[in-house]
């Protein structure tokens, strides 16, 4: 049976989120592998309840069933990646599954920071509140680059202006992720 | 034997975190719990390796020890959670453990994103680029919220004007925490 994986990003907050969704998933068949992509408007309006939970159980119910996972951490309204994503990347390494992620921008997170300084006097850098900013070279914050070389893939970062549709860092988590599964596939 | 609480936040980026940090603990033995900060400084700088990697093991072998966590999800540098916090919320429950967690603003995420506006000719809400706005009154992404309602407890909304070591909503959350870990204690 073909590996699920489940394909998580901030581009579900695109004007063309279904589109992506399909070429994603379309993507994943090349590589052998079944994508599972969180279409938020399959969930049926007129059941009874809130949207937002039965999202929210539809999205874990989905994280459950894959095994593996290929996230999108792509800067999102702020220096680091989309908190919903990086809810999930928690979630799936709690449950003990392989992730694979990637960003659409090359830098690391401190260049990033509106007003980054060297703090007077010391070491280390803050930003214009004089909160400290972390001084890694990561991607993004120490745990989610922690994460991801924990399990043995550190960030895919690819040089694409930050666009959170561009695929070249996803395609190549695909190839990392079929390799891992061990999938067959003729690319 | 008491219970020992995770407490994670983006307060370890202020100046005095080892100050607040000592704090947070000294109000969990007022509750009867042990409060794990991660006190980053901790981290022998004389090991050699590298010190992000380090500091992430240290934080996810306190997560691990930890029979429940209390996690300050108040904005940092965005509309939203610190993604350092948000990780560790995920990764928590993808590991069953009870949590608890508040926020020093009182808003909802959509009155927090820069330039929302209502989306021509439709329902929902966009931000200046496009991007599709979440509007469920949730304090944070719905895979936030959802994540907290899901556990049982809500995210505990304080009005304190997003002040990051405000305490108001940490002692909030211990009284849930000591509640459900069934501890003694004299108030």
């Amino acid at each position: 049976m073909q590996p699920k994986v489940y394909l998580a990003g901030p581009e579900v907050f695109l004007p063309n989120a279904v589109d992506i969704g399909r070429e994603k998933k379309a993507l994943c068949e090349a590589y052998g592998l079944i994508g599972l992509f969180p279409f938020d408007n399959e969930i049926v309006d007129e059941v009874k309840g809130r949207r937002d939970r039965q999202i929210f159980a539809a999205n874990v119910d989905m994280m459950r069933q894959a095994d593996a996972a290929i996230l999108n951490l792509t800067p999102f309204r702020s220096p680091s990646a989309d908190v919903g994503t990086v809810f999930e990347l928690g979630y799936l390494i709690g449950l003990g599954k392989p992730v694979f992620a990637y960003t659409a921008v090359a830098s690391h997170l401190r260049s990033r920071v509106p007003g980054a300084a060297r703090k007077k006097g010391g070491d280390g850098w803050i930003d214009r509140s004089g909160l400290l900013i972390e001084d890694f070279d990561n991607a993004d914050n120490l745990m989610i680059d922690g994460a991801l070389g924990f399990v043995g893939h550190e960030i895919v970062r690819v040089d694409a202006g930050g666009k959170l549709s561009d695929l070249s860092g996803f395609k190549i988590c695909l190839q990392l992720a079929s390799d891992t599964l061990r999938v067959d596939y003729a690319a």
